[in-house]
């Protein structure tokens, strides 16, 4: 049986989610679904592609993500499906799977075209999880749409670098829930423009020499406790997810703050590399 | 296998929850689990009906229907477990079903009656998991209690109508995800008085002139893009409950804020429909 | 097929879940994924304890639990599998096993140690998850590390008693989402010094003479409404695991408060019970 996930930003309190998982169990039985996350900014796509860019993968082949974030149709964001990289998403055509799926190309792009829709202010409900079950079936793309190849491409968020090629100039694109500040700045990026150089990372007052693999790979074990660094030490790293995280080792920011309040950084705040 | 849903106001960080599906897998392994919310606020049953009403329907019939809120039996609230419009819900007779289900009428109630329950402050796992896995075995309501006709009907927040017809009163029901304020003027009942008038719409110093159906019906696509409305403009529309729901198009209640907080509008507030 | 529960501090934003149980799927598509809890406060070991210690027993034995708070291996925190009350726990050797399975003795323990491991920032991915499937296919814990048996110890929360045995001096561990708080006295050890005298709870000015069932022992049905105790009074109970908790009966921390914030009660404030 297929899997159908769901990433929305719907929150988990109202009974959004709850109609979209009735739905699929009416009309498959055996539906394994799950929730990428229902938290998301509302309307903001990037952090939804961030989210989306990082998680699909480690999903099997043939999966269907459903994205519910900006999904309302309009004349510029027709409902489309598709299938790339070996996925099936099922979402508003608002510029994300360009996010979500960069350098891949779509095998298949159609626009949803279904009989009979429900034109009203719950799509995902009314439009995507017919689709998406559908698909779950063995169905072809081709039964609910039209092929479509006007892909809406969103700006992401990069990097630029100075014509000397001696700094990246990136921006904080997400907070994580311990208050990490992940940045634009891929570590195949860095390392392209780095060529073996030393470097500095700044982000407004605050200077890091060293990007770590881990988080706890600021301790120094060999050390006595009362001599080593610790909770509380910023550090800069690459994330799971490759990106360069600035990060307050064990941080919680409903108690000592971490490095998005500790060191004033937000969404979209410059995060510069200079190589020495 | 039947579908067990989970309506409570446990929250989703304490074990509560975790208590509830670990018992129901050990008695039912293959079971489907289905989380509707966990965010009630604590003991609004009012809230925890709107949520529910709202998405009960969605799930196939023979679903089994688990109400965690306010659930502790007391002299006045007994336990109880029902069948109505093909749902079966286990409960406490607190009022919740009538507003859940208004119109309809059960097709059995029974007071549930275990042997040797745990009379203690867990209701939900001691008692409704073993109810739902009775259900869920293809049990009867008569196995778990004895018919029960002493249904407690809860008021609901109805609008009133003026006596010349021309003015609902009604009143703001439910703030949701995106802060958006839903009244309890459902749509039937405002066409039925409407009669092919015109009609405006007051919520404090607001007024609407137009109720549409979906978010983005307040744009005119033909208008250039700095003409049109957008982001951060008001509207009213049916929502997907088909109730009036007043909106800030894409709204973010934790950035440029929504309806609730830019309109000042809370649980409770009177919304007015005059007629014209 | 076995039944994999999570509980980590991950929150439910962020891609860290979707990504566990996408590759949970792709290994073992008919797995039983529970999400005990992704809200544990960062890094609080004690809290993630009581809620596994009080949820874990519900699960069927044979249930493998993912730990995902502070696993990042480190020289002194190895990774670590073991079998112990019938439940296979996958986690950092970071004290908490000893938190929640106090008196038991474990089966089992492996120190984990698989082929080429991602020594990356994320091991609940890239180590847990791979030694949770291989236990759920029936693969014996022998196959992914080798024996070990220096198990931490995490000194417990215990309350002490006066050399007189006449008061028991015990803290709050835990505030729940009703803001009720837990104290680490157990009905057990408040009865075994007790030996059947009166007693005075006390907590900060607050003093109680009564510790209950269930939250609706306070109300005296006999009572006309108007006369009865009820939403906003204070109360003692031994909770559903069986700890002293004072609460408040029908509280919500977002409207009306709670007992944390009504009384002032915070984790690890003082709370102490004399026998008369």
């Amino acid at each position: 049986m297929a899997i159908i996930t769901l990433t929305t930003d719907f929150g988990l309190k109202d009974y959004f989610v709850g109609c979209l998982k009735g739905s699929i169990y009416r009309e498959l039985p055996d539906a394994q679904i799950v929730d990428i996350s229902h938290d998301i900014s509302p309307f903001n796509i990037h952090e939804c592609a961030y989210i989306l860019k990082n998680s699909y993968k480690n999903f099997p082949e043939g999966s269907i993500h459903i994205v519910g974030v900006d999904a309302e149709p309009t004349p510029e964001n027709q409902h489309i499906a598709l299938l790339i990289d070996g996925h099936y998403f099922i979402t508003s055509n608002n510029g994300i799977i360009g996010l979500i799926t960069s350098e891949k190309k779509p095998q298949k792009v159609v626009e949803i075209n279904i009989p009979n829709p429900d034109n009203g202010s719950f799509p995902v409900l009314d439009v995507f999880i017919k689709v998406a079950c559908h698909i779950a079936r063995g169905g072809t793309l081709e039964v609910v749409g039209k092929p479509f190849n006007a892909l809406k491409e969103l700006r992401e968020f990069t990097p630029s670098v100075t014509d000397d090629g001696n700094k990246i100039i990136g921006s904080i694109i997400y907070v994580d829930n311990y208050g990490n500040v992940v940045t634009n700045i891929h570590k195949n990026f860095f390392e392209a423009y780095r060529k073996g150089r030393g470097y500095e990372l700044a982000a407004r007052s605050t200077k890091i020499s060293r990007i770590h693999n881990k988080y706890s790979d600021i301790i120094n074990f060999d050390l006595d406790r009362s001599q080593r660094k610790g909770a509380g030490d910023l550090l800069a790293l690459f994330n799971s997810a490759n990106y360069i995280e600035l990060a307050i080792y064990k941080s919680d920011l409903n108690t000592v703050g971490g490095a998005s309040t500790l060191l004033g950084l937000e969404f979209r705040d410059t995060v510069t590399v200079s190589f020495l």
